[in-house]
C-alpha cells in the first residue's frame, strides 16, 4: 500500500442532509493542506465550480486514498466500486456512528490529518464474489461486502436449496432464504436473521437461514476460503431471487447454479489508531444500557 | 351443531398422489353405511361418474359435515371457504399426520364411523379477518386461519410499519415483515420466525416480526379480540404485501391501512376422542428422539 | 376494592439510595393532605421517630392500599406477601421506570394525589402457586409474582423432567431448566431464555425451557388456568432445585412432584389513569433506539 | 504422528452396555492381526485375565493409536488426559452415531483394518486452556475440548463479569453465564444456547452469552488464538462456578481472573477415509426429517 498520500478522493452520499457542508469542509480543510483533492461526480453536484469532479472508476485509478462521507451503505457501495484498485478507504459519518464509518464529523479534520500522516490502523476486509451459472456460461459475476441472499422473489412461497460446500453435500432447505455473510455482514442482516457476530479479523463466513422450515437447521460457520454451490430445487411456484448488499442480480433463473466464494481481493481500511471494533459493537447494540430491570 | 349427520362432503387435495383411491375408499363406505355423500368439484375429476359431484358453496349449503383428505393446507383453505355455513370439518391425511388432519389412512373407516355416530371431540378455532382500508373505503376483507403477514413485496427492502393495538400505539417497526397469528398458525411459519407455540383452546393471537432490524424486538402476544391496525411508513423503494394464509392480496398501496381482528365465526373440527394435541405436536417436531447425544 | 383510602401502608426497598429522603417525602405528604400513614418495618429503621412502623402482616390487615417505593423486585415481594389481603399496590420507582413501579419520583406526590382521589386504573394480575409434593404430603406451597423456574441445583448437570398439563403428558425434556410465567413475568426472566412478551391482561402462563438438549422444545403459551405436574426422571447426578420470584424452595427431592397453577387471588395494582404498558415496553426495550444503522 | 502402529490402547465407557463384548471383539480382532492391544484400567475390570491392563497415562507413554468406544464424552475425556501424549484417537460408538465416535459397531473390524493400515483421514482439533488466577498465582490450570463455561454456583444468581479479549475490553454482562466452546464443542452446550454451529476446521471460539439479561447481546466468534480474560463484579450473593466440558473446578472465588485460551497442543483423530462433517450433523440434528409440513 503506498505510504505517501498525495491525491485523495472525496465521495460523499448522494441526498444526504448536511452532506454539502461536509463535504465542502473537507474539501476545503484537505486542500489547504496541501492535497490534490478529486470528487466524486456521484455527489459533485452540490460541489460543481469549486472541486475538480470525476467518476468513480477514474477515481479509483488516479487517487492515492478515499475518505468516504456518509453510512455504512455508503462505504459499502465504494468498497465495491473500488475494489478492484486496492485503494484505501477511510470512513467519515454524518452524526452516526457506524461499524465502517468510524470518524464523527466534529472530529473529522484532525483525524484525517493524522491518517494521512502515516498514523493507522490499517485492515483488510474479504469481499465475496458470485456467480450465476447456467450450464457452462457465468451469467452474473458479482461482489459483496457483507453479504449475498438467496430467497425467493415471491415473498408468499419457499425457496428449496440444496447447498454444497467444498464440493461437500451441506443440506437441502426449505425456507425464505439463505444468507452467505462475511464477517463485515455479521453484524447487518444476518445478525437479524440470528446469526453470530464474526469478529472482523476472522477468515470466515457465515450461512444463516432465513426462518428455515426445519427447527434444526442453525447458522453455521465456515472457512473464509470455502466454495459454496447452491442449486434451486425445482417448485411450481418458485422464482429465485439473488441479491449482493441488497442489491438484486435480474434473471435468476430456477435451474442456474450458484458459486459463492472469497472475491480475490479485500477491500483496504484506515483507521484512527484508537479504532476499537468492540467499542462501536457496544454503542451500537446499547450493550451499556442494561435495559431491562 | 347438528347432533346427526346425513348428507357428507368429501374434499381431497386436487393432484395429490393415492388421493383417488383414498376418496373413492371414503366415498363407498359411507355409502355403504347410508350416508349421502357430495364431492367436491375441485378434487371430483377422478369421481367422475361415480359420485355426485357440487361446488364447494354448494356442499356448505347442504351438507352436516364435511370430510377434508389431504395435508393441513387443504383443510386451511377448506376452512376458509366454509366458515360461513359452520359445518362441521373432520381431517383425513394422505399419510403424513398434520396438525389438523389427523385421521391417518389406515384407520379411517373405523374413524369415520365412530365420529358420524357422534362420537368426538368437538372444537372451535378461530380465524382472522384482515380489512385493508383506503380512506373510508375497504378494499379487500379476507379470512385467514393460519396467519396474516405483512411484508415488502420487493425482497431486497425492509418494510417500516406503525403498529397499533386496540387504539394504543404499540411500535414502529423496521423488518422483513410481522406476522399476526392465531394459535392455530402458531406451529406454522410463525414458529420459523421464532414464535411461541400457542395451545389451540387460548384466545390469544401472537405478533411476530421477521428479521426485526431492532435486536430487542420479540414476539408479544395478546388477546384474541384484540384489534391490530397496521400503518406502512413512507419509504422510497417500498411495495406492500399481504397474504392470508400465503394466498397473496393484490394491489396493496403504501398508503392503505389494515385493520385485523378475529373474524366473528370460528370454524369447527371434528376429532376423534383419543385427538391429542401434544402428541401430535411431539411428533411433528420430533421431540422424542432426543436428537444429539 | 374500597373506594375511599384513609390508611396507607408505605414499603420501601430496604438499603437503596435516596430510599430514605423518598420515603419521608412521600409520608410527609400523605399525612399533610390528612391520609394515616403506617411504614414497613422492614425499610423502616430510617423513620423510626417519624413515623408508625407496623410489620406488613399488619400492615395487610389494617390499611387500604400500599405504597411501594423501590424497583419491581420490591414490587414483586410485596405482592406475595400482601396477596391474601388484597389491598392494591401502587408502585413508585426510585428513578428508574420498571414494568410495575411506574410512578416516577419527580411526579409522585401529584400522582398520589389523583390516584387516591380515584383517578386510577384498576389492575388485576395473576400469582402462580406451586405445591412440592411427597407422596399424599404438600411439602412446600408456594406464590410467584413472576415464575417459578425448576432447574438443576448443581450447575453442572441438566434436568430431566416430565411434564403434563392438566392431566395430559406433553412431554419429557433435558435443559438446564423450565421457567413457568405469568405475563408479569414474561418480560422477566422467560423473555432472556427466548420465551414471547405476553400482554399483561392475557389470561395464559408460558412454558421456557432453557438452553434444551432437543433444539426444536420451543416455548409454549397455554391457558391460565392450566394446571401443571412436573415429576423428575431419576438420574445419578440431579439434585433439583425450584424457585420462586428467584426465592429458592429448601430441600427438594428428585422424587417429589411438583403441581403448579394459577394462585386462587390475584393482586391488585392502582396505576396513574395514563399507564401504557406498551410505552413501557418500549422504553425498557429500547425499542424507538433503532439501534443498528 | 507415526505412519506405523503397532501398540494400540483400547479404552472405554465404564459401566455402558454392550461395552465388555465390544471391548472383547476388538480385543480379539486387533490381537489376531498381530498387534500389542493394552486396555485402559478404567474400563478394564470386565477385561481381566483376559488383556493387559495398564493406567492411562501408561498408555499415553507406550501406545501409537487409541481406540475410544462409548459416546463423543467418552472421548472428550480421553483426548483431555491423552492430549500431552499426542497418540491419536479412533472412535467407535455403542450404536448412536456421535460427533466424535463416527465408527459404528457393526462395521468396526474393517474400519480399524483400513485406518490401522494408513487409510484415514487425519484431523487435529484445538483444546481450550483455563488458568485461575489469584494475585498473581495460577490455581487451578485445565483443558477443555468442548467448552469452558462460567456461571453462577447459585442457580438463583445472575452472574457479572467482564470480557476483555486480546487486552480489548469486549463488554460486562449480566447473565445466567458465558459458554467459551471450541467448534468442537460448538454442536453441544454451546448450540443450546443460541451458538452457531463452527466448522471443526475453523480457528475460532465461539462466546455464547447464557440467558443474557441484555436481549441483544449475542454469540460472538473470535480468533482462535485469542487471549479472553474475565473478572467478575462483585455481587451480595455471587459465587463463581467455572467448568470444563462439564467437570467443575473447585473453589473459584469471585475475585479470581479467569484466562482462557487455545491449549498448545491440539489433539489428533484417525477417521474413516469417508469421515462427513455435514453427514454426521445431517443426521444428529435431523435435517432431513423435514418435520413439520
Amino acid at each position: 500500500m503506498t505510504r505517501h498520500f498525495q491525491h485523495i478522493a472525496l465521495i460523499g452520499k448522494p441526498d444526504a442532509e448536511r452532506i454539502s457542508e461536509t463535504l465542502a469542509g473537507i474539501h476545503r480543510h484537505l486542500t489547504a493542506q496541501g492535497f490534490q483533492v478529486s470528487v466524486d461526480k456521484g455527489c459533485g453536484a452540490c460541489m460543481a465550480g469549486v472541486a475538480e469532479v470525476r467518476d468513480i472508476e477514474e477515481l479509483g485509478r488516479t487517487c492515492d486514498a478515499a475518505v468516504i462521507v456518509g453510512g455504512d451503505g455508503t462505504l459499502l457501495r465504494a468498497a465495491r466500486l473500488l475494489v478492484d484498485h486496492q485503494i484505501p478507504l477511510i470512513g467519515v459519518n454524518l452524526g452516526r456512528l457506524g461499524f465502517l464509518v468510524d470518524i464523527s464529523p466534529g472530529e473529522v479534520h484532525g483525524r484525517l490529518d493524522a491518517i494521512l500522516a502515516g498514523h493507522y490502523q490499517f485492515e483488510e476486509r474479504s469481499l465475496l464474489r458470485v456467480r450465476v451459472c447456467r450450464g457452462n456460461t457465468v451469467m452474473h459475476d458479482r461482489v459483496a461486502v457483507n453479504e449475498i441472499v438467496v430467497h425467493s422473489a415471491n415473498a408468499t412461497s419457499m425457496i428449496e436449496i440444496e447447498t454444497s460446500i467444498d464440493g461437500a453435500f451441506l443440506n437441502t432447505q426449505r425456507s425464505d432464504g439463505l444468507i452467505i455473510s462475511t464477517p463485515t455482514g455479521s453484524t447487518a442482516y444476518a445478525l437479524s436473521a440470528g446469526g453470530p457476530i464474526l469478529h472482523p479479523a476472522l477468515d470466515a463466513l457465515v450461512l444463516a437461514p432465513i426462518n428455515p422450515h426445519t427447527l434444526t437447521n442453525r447458522p453455521i460457520v465456515i472457512g473464509g476460503g470455502s466454495l459454496i454451490e447452491i442449486a434451486f430445487r425445482p417448485s411450481k411456484q418458485f422464482r429465485a431471487q439473488v441479491t449482493c448488499d441488497n442489491v438484486s442480480i435480474p434473471d435468476v433463473e430456477a435451474s442456474d447454479r450458484l458459486r459463492i466464494g472469497r472475491h480475490d481481493r479485500p477491500f483496504r481500511m484506515l483507521h484512527p489508531v484508537d479504532h476499537d471494533f468492540f467499542a462501536i459493537l457496544r454503542s451500537k447494540l446499547n450493550w451499556s444500557s442494561g435495559n431491562r430491570n
